[in-house]
């Protein structure tokens, strides 16, 4: 009974990760009764989005320039490489604000089991850069799961003749993680890469 | 980091029922990686409801004509008028596809918490179609919280003297409902309105 542009607007959120149905038929009701202050500025936000957002042609950032803020930012350090799986995950660690180099998204994981192989990820792309020179560190950030590892890996075997020093985030106890509730893989990883107290 | 396009996007997002920060950020991510697939059909569909929706002036739905396709169907029964909260009410109780007759929304309930009076709600509105003639039965169709059934009740003293069969939606089991699951209140209520076995 609800109106064609209802139903289509529903079917449009409710395909988002985290909306249902249910969550989007809600969320419908929300942006109708607030015609001004709710849906007028999604539909704005968005519009500005589709419009002017462009992949970095140099990292694979999201941004409104091309190349990205952040590769063309010259107080970045550009001998220090960050590798990361998604333009996500970038945004995280850059939330961190602890890295002061640049970035490289990889566009996602190896994985046998969704079919994604080397040649689907910017990997090319990423020994280029390193072949062109004057990069001293890579880092890979990759998650801490198998499919984010094993990418790590086969990057770091095809990095490994080159004259760049190759890091990896620590695996450890996370902040605020306590040992009763930590799984016994994150016990294990941060007991096998303990420290001297300082 | 991410560009200011980015972030008023991820806020509109976050302020839907349903999606915070985190999830609307994942749903950004979405969108912006699937910008033919997601970005542009979810930014049509909402410039399709903002420029065409409208709150139909007789019974309070949302649709694109004024009145509403309820309303000017000449298939509905207008002598059967159902009172609901909200139009996701109506929604919801025109997918049950049992009632044939008219809609009359509330726009919410009354509420001494909220500071929702009468005269926020448009039951003088009501009152006004009531008074028009030509209905026989109201079903108050208000929620089974304690909001929704003041309001039925505060709605069912004003209809009183008028020469109209007013009813409510039963009270009792939900369909699947297991007696050892429910609570007690709907247990008594199903008891209460106990009706002979046919």
């Amino acid at each position: 009974m609800a109106s064609p542009e209802i139903e289509t607007l529903t079917e449009a959120l409710s395909r988002l990760p985290g909306l249902g149905p249910r969550s989007a038929r809600r969320a419908v009701l929300h942006l109708i009764k607030r015609r001004e202050a709710a849906l007028a500025p999604l539909r704005a936000a968005l519009e500005a989005v589709e419009a002017r957002l462009t992949s970095c042609g140099i990292c694979g950032n999201v941004d409104t320039s091309d190349p990205c803020g952040i590769c063309r930012d010259p107080r970045r350090d550009a001998r220090a490489l960050c590798v990361v799986e998604e333009v996500a995950d970038l945004w995280a660690l850059d939330r961190a604000k602890l890295f002061p180099g640049r970035f490289h998204v990889l566009g996602g994981r190896l994985s046998a089991l969704d079919g994604v192989r080397p040649e689907d990820l910017s990997i090319d792309l990423l020994m280029r850069r390193l072949e062109a020179g004057g990069i001293d560190e890579v880092v890979l950030a990759m998650n801490a799961t198998l499919e984010g590892q094993t990418t790590a890996h086969y990057i770091a075997d095809r990095i490994e003749r080159m004259p760049v020093r190759v890091t990896q985030l620590a695996h450890g106890l996370p902040v605020g993680g306590e040992l009763d509730y930590l799984d016994e893989g994150t016990i294990a990883q941060a007991l096998r890469a303990r420290r001297p107290v300082a």
